[in-house]
């Protein structure tokens, strides 16, 4: 019987939840002519009863025991909404053995279990959709699952955190320092009061994560690639590299070289007049290419209650029609025989940008240049600014300047031997900035 | 048993249909693991069998004939590239007929007659997949019906024609006429011999016909809306538009505007620093706003051998999967009741950009301010150069200047009834321009 409804229980009942809710109550019949059959909230979890949230429910759908929505034998489809990893593995293990398909916006969950988690699936004929785990109203997942399948992915390059491109479009637009932008994105609701994750790169990274593997087969541990976050920017790297023809961003990037997998999470210089030169503020990016294809190009809301509810309805309506069914079994996700390499790391080539505090004194960039030849690494351009960049550092009495080089390709290896013996140069001021520069 | 051969038709060997071919015969591993099932080229039907091509195929499986594949009963799934109507029209009811599903890039045929051929495969219970119909190797389909399915579509802002697109960055680029722009189009194999689809218009009017069909249940027959191509702008509207802060773009529209639907295809004013203004050379851009996901933007390869097979590949793989099966019944295309009301054009109101040719002589600005002024069209700016832009027309014994003017918002009608008069001013040289600008 098509019209019977299907029984939706939530766990975790946040921003994200509360506007899941609000569309499941708010637009019924949209989401009944595009499932096929009306969705019915019948239960809701939360950690806090006392807690104010931006819906009345009918009373008795809300409880604060997870076991409620698990053991409703009335209920088809969880949505777990429950941040962190305990226990939001063991509640996402638990709706799995009873019966449940689930639908779920944990990207850390992901990126550390699910291996396991998508195998207790499987083993149970029951699916997990996470398109709200990644890029938030953006469909990428679909795209990899549905729109690109004719394709091996060849590489992944993407502005996955909202709370870093909305820091450093504010730096540049207001010429403001970090910790300036960083308040303001606090105040406006685009940074948490504890950003680290944001800010270091974590979040980007979990996000790459479970991108690599759908594209790649591959499961990759956050420790095996480099990752930095925008923190130790300064707003004269922003400056510099406007001067040099780039804007920064904090880049996610995984490719395939040679065969080999190639991921970063870094801060990198991206050349004017791009599309990911021109994504603002909160907004995330996903360029993908793909053997047949090419390049495409994916841009949108990457957080925020209603873009992430967007991508919650559309894996619930994929669950309801059983479209789920037909495309998770397939997924190429966490294979036990990955199909590529890891590329370590001091293999991996790019130009850099880099720039060194430096004594105001006569031969400093000769040496610093030499040590760079000796490593091959060829220069591009040098930029050295006289006074206002001279300055008198607070607690030192040198008079110390910024010097920037910008090279031409070589390895993340050649760079860090030529960092290490640099660092020993005693007309340097730690510490020193190392971007790559996109091609 | 899922290891049986899923055998595939080919109706139409031209540069798509070899490329779908070639990656049938390419990667039948890829194809398999993400089908489930083997695909199998069984057949491929071509208009002059004596005509080279690209690939090489068994003996016997080319013909010349469609009733090869229309009446081959091992023949699950045909891949319709017949180009125009006739006769390509009667061959997909009759791939229906016979109980095939069909995968299309037929645009034209879509726009034209998709509510009889969608109503015959309902009838018949098979699909029609059409993702190669649009925007080529941009999943585009694949997001209206899968990814945003939370979503009422409230607008759709578009470059869906990449001749079109490279002939506009060439002039831009390369300072070259249009003339001299499209004929490297030609040379490179962005334009065909004869252009006219492309450069009028009319290829991107038929595609977002078909996106807002998608998007908003509304079958819109060409003629309401206007249309406009690239043909009668010169590099000097470009240049203009540049000081002005932007960029030209042939944009075609679609949107909401108080509950009626707004339709456009005309050469648009786009502001520099945006996602659109950075779509250079033959690539193709889709924005959708949804009302849950805010805006979302789809890059890619808008036309081509490989990109366009990428979406073909896509299509059969979920034909084969059962997806389509699952998700074409409830796609809300050529509904009988459209929910929407198309806007008479008259009500569109945009910002305009101007562009007239006059006599060089005094009065002439006032007398057209004057009659703007009595339609109540407010004027934002103007740009009247000295020389060089002055120039005895030939033919014309009349120092003729252009004078170029930005209005603030009004609608199509009033500007209608204004150039009407002032099309009547004795120091009016036609033609004049006229262009929309983004907001």
């Amino acid at each position: 019987m098509p019209e019977e409804p299907v029984n939706i229980g939530i766990i975790g009942l946040g921003t994200v939840g509360t506007g899941v809710a609000r569309i499941l109550r708010d637009e019924p019949e949209r989401i009944q002519r595009r499932a096929g059959r009306p969705l019915k909230l019948r239960r809701a979890v939360v950690r806090d009863l006392n807690k104010p949230r931006g819906i009345e429910l009918p009373a008795g759908m809300l409880g604060d025991d997870p076991q409620a929505v698990i053991n409703d034998p009335e209920i088809e489809v969880a949505v777990h909404l429950v941040g962190g990893i305990d226990p939001a593995r063991q509640i996402m293990l638990d709706l799995l053995d009873a019966g449940k398909n689930v639908v779920t916006a944990n990207k850390a969950l992901l990126c550390e279990h699910g291996d396991e988690l998508f195998a207790r699936a499987r083993e149970k004929g029951r699916t997990i959709a996470f398109e709200a785990a990644v890029a938030g109203g953006i469909p990428i997942i679909s795209a990899i699952n549905h729109g690109l399948t004719g394709n091996q992915i060849t590489s992944i390059s993407a502005i996955l955190n909202g709370t870093s491109n909305f820091i450093l479009t504010q730096m540049v637009q207001e010429r403001s320092s970090y910790a300036e932008a960083l308040r303001s994105a606090q105040e406006l609701g685009y940074a948490e009061a504890d950003p680290t994750m944001d800010i270091d790169g974590t979040d980007a990274a979990q996000k790459l994560v479970i991108l690599a593997q759908l594209a790649f087969g591959v499961k990759v541990p956050l420790s095996v690639f480099p990752r930095q976050g925008i923190d130790l920017l300064d707003l004269s790297d922003l400056t510099y590299a406007d001067e040099l023809g780039y804007i920064v961003k904090l880049l996610a990037s995984a490719r395939l070289v040679n065969g080999r997998l190639e991921l970063l999470v870094l801060p990198t210089l991206v050349r004017h007049h791009t599309l990911l030169a021109e994504v603002h503020g909160p907004f995330n990016a996903v360029g993908l290419t793909g053997d047949v294809v090419g390049e495409t190009w994916y841009f949108g809301a990457g957080a925020g209650q209603m873009p992430t509810a967007s991508a919650v309805i559309a894996d619930l309506i994929d669950t309801v029609t059983g479209r789920t069914a037909l495309t998770f079994p397939r997924l190429e996700v966490w294979r036990t025989s990955p199909p590529f390499e890891i590329q370590p790391s001091a293999e991996i080539a790019r130009r850099f940008y880099l720039r060194f505090n430096v004594d105001d004194r006569p031969h400093v960039l000769a040496d610093i240049a030499d040590i760079l030849g000796r490593h091959e690494i060829s220069i591009a351009s040098v930029i050295q600014h006289e006074a206002p960049e001279t300055e008198l550092r607070p607690g030192h009495d040198r008079l110390i300047v910024p010097l920037v080089i910008m090279t031409h390709r070589t390895t993340e290896g050649a760079m860090r031997a030529a960092e290490q013996e640099i660092s020993r140069l005693p007309a340097l001021l730690p510490p020193h900035i190392r971007m790559p520069v996109t091609e």
